[in-house]
């Protein structure tokens, strides 16, 4: 078992810390509210009033944080993280951030000697409670596979993208494919629908043939074809729109830099950037289904 | 077994009949084009030097056709048809066609005293030879249950997906859903690798999270991840971009006449009707994967 | 002066036959709607109880429809107008129609020996009673010059854009031109007014410089930014959101025919058809200024 | 008349600097390149060989740059050029770069001292040499007023768009539409030539109807409409594909900050980025025409 400092459990970060607990890890545990590191500590783990005390003495560092900025204050700038971090450890960042902020945190850390590998995580608050999220690790092989037991402790999928900065090129690919198959879904849906279509029997023609995706499997976004998904629970609970917006615009990022073109993606962005500004950020990204419904439909 | 008349048997009608003549049935052939006849001829067909031939004294009969114009001259206008098919028969046009030519043909042959399906199918000139189809029905439930048998002598699903008409807009949706998932995969793909990923790393890691699709399943659009992909053989066989275009036409005209919006649907259509004017219309639609590349990449 | 047998006298029609009684020709009126008639023989109009007798003994017959359905089934189906027109009189649609609805016109009217031009307008409600509209032309020159001093009754501009459907063709082009301008210009001016800027300095520097357009001249969509402009009013008034889909329509249909790929007039399609869904098909098509809005900015 | 330092002295910068000497100004210049100066020293500037010697005993300091980060570097962290420039001077930096360096560059500037504003041109080299370019200022108004004379030597439009930053944002805004603009022009008229009408009678419609635009009275993208346009000289010349996308990004970055939507914008990246991967990234931005254009017509 090993001795772990992890910072930044909120919504994602905390059953996975959690989840670490349950496999007999030591998890020493930080984050700016205390209200959340109490949560972590009634389930067995060690509170730490810092960064520095919850890395002291451990074999491996888990961070998940919400921007790069943040990241690379943490760590980098007026953190200074990396200088506290014990020789030989293994630093994992789970955040979602910009390749190039990967890349700037693992320059640094292997000039500090330490061990560094990008893992950004896909499947969601409740893949994070569950123990079933994926990790997209970027990193070396000897340092993938060192990390992998562990990340196997929080989730059930590792994948090795590829060096450091690669894991998080490869779930900004996914998620902007994401995006752009939810929305050409609910669009599909809706013509169905002002065609006279049934939408369960049209997702269930389309889940059968080569419009199959995963929104159609395990996802829906017309309410009440899943039950348990969150179109058939007014789009709460689920992935944001807000953090589908954040990913959207790392995908951009990462676009405009490598000058490809993403037609796809640059409408998807667009399109939920108009859907949050119209005060639905904080719904599921299913409910992306709502700007293609008739008017008042489900007001 | 049943006398079947069989009209059109190109690339696709071809291979269908022969596998209804391989299942026990009597089939009479008919196309424009007599080596088109004789090929079927050759597998135990019957030819008929006249659509009215062709249907005289059936049980059933199966049209697969190029476009609505052509299935509404056949069998109500130019042709009469309907007038030449036995009472009680039931009809099958397969045809990929704008779901108001399908109800046009539909009240033309109720008024005639014939049973008539809509049946488009998917699956592509593979799946015809394969006997492994979908059809996607529109038409009453009598009549689906009638045609049930048959179409699974030339196919492996059949999808009742409504009254006559929503055959068609059930393809039209799939097929719309496929082309935007198809562009989508293509762009993330080449997103991934301008910023130093291994496009089947991506694909492997895509397939298994939440970008997952039909085209990472079976068609994967880069050249070279899976082998037995058009995209690993130039591009060729397959589903062609011209053939895509016309779909996507057909989508966007039912979605003028419902007032729907699909701005990813549009945007697929324009970019398939670039990539046609590119010289790229009979390459299979996974082609797609070229408008994205670095130049002269692949050329 | 002339006999005029004028066919659809309602907000458009109205004020145009208004301005040829004006400009002293006998105008003969027929609309579905008595009230319509009421109105224009007020102003010295001859009330029609019938197409027919609207255009008995006329020189010309004007005609101002709402789709080519209604056009062709007016002129040459269901009520034979062409039939009943004076031998060498000439035959003038000014409804906004699709290039082939113009074509079958032209082809029945010439075999019936009557001279037609499709010359649909531009300039709206108010260009209609200031007698300020442009027509754009399509026909012989021969009939173009017949027509020319007769249009100059009711607008200002008159073009000959070429052979019969030029004209519509060449409206539909403009229009997709100019829905795409506006949604190109409302979201400039977000974007700027998002990072700081004022939207009339902002439009009085793109107006003056490269990103200059008619919407920036004369049709400011920012509220406040133009006194005159639909933006100023509440977006009542001037061109309704439903009208500019309905040419957009005719745009989409138009390409679909001639395989021409359409990605941005395509978007706006898709753009307008959501935001008439969301309850705004009546106002201005400037309104998709609220499209990119900052939630409950205006409501 | 003022001593000024100016730093870049490329296809813009050059003939700007040569404008200022042409004024009576003494003109100090500094470039990477030995020969860009020595053009300009020929024209009467004086050479320095280092930035500081450029600005040394200057009153106004002008910067012509290819990039955000190239003008931090030079001024703030390795160039430490904001130390050399004497105290009371002017910084106009003239290159575009994104609103957040220019801010940098203000608040670093003010800092020591120094006045700065921001000054993005449009016009092109065309207008560079000729002294027609339109400066696009942000800045206080103080600072406005005391470089405008200057601004004017080089230029014939002047605007204040804001406070420091505005100046870029107003240009990306601008430039963003332009591109939508070209791109719909392009579009539209393709569309009109597919369906049977001459460009040029089209562009002529299109010019004085609401679709009017820029492109239409200055820039026709079709080759041979306008005879001075690069449309009608193979597309050289005129405003590179390259440098569109790197406004286009830079808009696209502003718009990911400030959570704006913009479809149009967005698609025009995707299509210039596309158009420039087909090697046309070095021919003027009007050859997006090429994109929409019949098979091998002009090849």
């Amino acid at each position: 078992m090993a001795a772990i400092g992890f910072i930044g459990v909120g919504n994602m970060g905390g059953p996975m810390a959690v989840n670490l607990i349950n496999a007999g890890h030591r998890v020493q545990v930080f984050d700016l509210s205390d209200d959340l590191v109490a949560k972590v500590v009634a389930k067995g783990g060690f509170p730490a009033n810092s960064p520095q005390a919850a890395v002291d003495g451990v074999d491996i560092v888990i961070s998940m944080l919400p921007s790069g900025e943040v990241v690379e204050a943490l760590y980098i700038h007026q953190g200074h993280l990396l200088e506290a971090i014990p020789d030989g450890a293994l630093v994992i960042d789970c955040s979602t951030i910009a390749p190039h902020n990967a890349r700037n945190l693992a320059h640094a850390a292997e000039k500090r000697g330490l061990a560094v590998i990008d893992a950004p995580v896909s499947g969601g608050v409740a893949g994070a409670a569950a123990g079933t999220l994926t990790f997209i690790v970027g990193g070396s092989d000897a340092n993938f596979e060192r990390a992998k037991p562990v990340l196997l402790n929080m989730g059930k999928n590792v994948f090795h993208a590829g060096q450091n900065g690669a894991g998080q090129i490869a779930k900004i690919c996914n998620n902007m494919l994401l995006a752009v198959q939810m929305i050409g879904t609910a669009e599909a849906l809706q013509l169905g629908v002002d065609n006279g279509l049934d939408a369960s029997v049209l997702s269930d023609i389309m889940l059968k043939s080569s419009g199959r995706n995963w929104a159609l499997e395990l996802y829906n976004p017309w309410p009440g074809v899943m039950e348990n998904a969150p179109a058939s629970r007014n789009y709460t609970g689920g992935f944001q729109v807000d953090l589908m917006n954040k990913d959207l615009g790392l995908a951009m990022e990462a676009a405009i830099k490598s000058k490809s073109a993403t037609p796809m993606g640059g409408l998807a962005k667009s399109l939920y950037a108009a859907h949050a500004r119209d005060d639905h950020g904080k719904l599921d990204f299913s409910s992306i289904q709502k700007f293609f419904s008739l008017s008042k439909k489900w007001s």
